[in-house]
């Protein structure tokens, strides 16, 4: 799947399912910079960001919460001095659907 | 200690110290919504907001921001749909000191 940022979200229901495992690392192929952790038993795409102070980190929280808002779809954001660590998934599905990496890719675009 | 929001933080140093269990005790009793939690061995002082959407709880995370940066001290804040959680902590002490709580107070005063 090339261009993965430019892929459209899917609309999910409670029918939806989780990627499977084969299918999480053919989408993590694209995305080397985020890698997939499980928390609290849930799957999620997790990338860590550095900048120079808190300032720049809030900044780009804000980018993130904008990109969340726009395509309906919010990941957790933790903002920290020179840091922000954004994890996506997809709370119906109970962990990562391809719309997470999708976001995660939009989010690389940021 | 009447009043903690308005207490003036104190500038540290590295001869700075650690609060006792006694006196973080003595302090939460003016902040009984926050608690006092361990994470990576540091002792760090939290509590959870919640709101009613995403960019309620964005708008409170650049509230934090802002009070962080006035105060030069900065917390962990993570932002999600309808909740944000605050940790404060003082970095060269490796875990709380008054400032903490002063600016947990400050937080509240939000």
């Amino acid at each position: 799947m090339a261009n993965l940022e430019n892929e459209e979200l899917e609309k999910l229901s409670k029918s939806s399912v989780a990627l499977s495992a084969y299918e999480m690392g053919q989408l993590q192929d694209e995305l080397h910079d985020w890698h997939v952790e499980m928390k609290g038993g849930v799957n999620q795409l997790f990338r860590n960001f550095t900048f120079d102070n808190f300032a720049g980190a809030l900044e780009f929280t804000n980018k993130v919460g904008a990109l969340a808002e726009e395509y309906n779809h919010h990941p957790e954001i933790v903002t920290g001095w020179g840091y922000v660590q954004v994890r996506w998934w997809s709370h119906v599905v109970s962990g990562l659907h391809t719309n997470d990496f999708i976001m995660a890719a939009k989010t690389e675009q940021l």
